[in-house]
């Protein structure tokens, strides 16, 4: 159910890129119950013209390449689920060659209603047939 | 109001991303009372690089070329109006050429203050003039 | 905590795409209290197949070139601080060569624990220690 959105620095190799997506997908399996098969993202590798940030913003001493991970998600995720996903993500991404400073990450909740996997049809919210 | 972020495969034909838009947008107008002419939307091909997804969540069979349809809109649709715009959506793709499994729909809403249309004025929830 | 998103026409001057979200800033430094630091965007130039909109819309007059600002930020801010951030932006874009008919703006508000500024870490809704 998760829409991923990646922006990250063009300064990143283009392998890192590409594997960026797989580890914020194996956080969420890990962390917040998302099924291994829901994987939905788009990655954009911006410029320096296209792609703004403080270097020290919340004493986090982030470089000249950061990445920004921007997750639609459905509601209803505790606190402590959400801290155990950035951890994660964080980890996952500093595996592959990203500092965990330079995570930059910000959920946006919506119902479940609101999802549509294909066919036109909400596949976590079908219509009741009436009686 | 709403405001429409489509991303597609970039092996779609030219003409049929062109279209795209006007297939959503009249989707929205047919089921969910968007005024004909509130019409805002960004369009994005994106290469193999820049798009992931599964072929097969939820039993559904997704091809080599998907799109992704995020609309941003106010608070207060019925999952009844929600059910039929993610109908209309994916029959009107299909019309111009994009298999309805491949169509992924998510929608994200937001309170009418939150709008500004230009002229740095909430249009929809103006401030009311003190007595 | 804001995440900035701003689409804008191909056809303005890079100097100006430069600027604008700058200019977005500090409005929002002017008007929601937003810390000087706290400046996190992505900026993206679209060709006219990449971005749609209606000229005349709630009778403003746009002109061939528009500017969408999207804004995730923190729930919390009333009614009329978003009025006054709605103002000061397209005020700002005006300062640098925006018409003000042409700035759309679209506030998505997610909750403080839904942040992390690197690290892996919930900045704004730590983890309580238990005692």
């Amino acid at each position: 159910m998760p829409l991923v959105r990646l922006s990250l620095s063009q300064s990143y190799e283009a392998s890192i890129a590409a594997r960026a997506s797989g580890a914020v997908h194996d956080a969420m399996v890990e962390t917040i119950d998302v099924p291994p098969a829901d994987r939905f993202a788009t990655i954009r590798r911006c410029s320096e013209e296209e792609m703004v940030w403080d270097r020290g913003f919340l004493d986090v001493d982030r470089s000249d390449r950061v990445i920004f991970v921007e997750i639609t998600l459905a509601v209803g995720r505790s606190d402590d689920k959400k801290r155990a996903l950035f951890a994660s993500i964080a980890r996952n991404l500093a595996a592959i060659g990203v500092r965990e400073q330079d995570v930059f990450i910000v959920l946006t909740e919506t119902s479940r209603v609101n999802w549509s996997f294909g066919n036109g049809v909400a596949q976590y919210a079908p219509a009741v047939p009436s009686s």
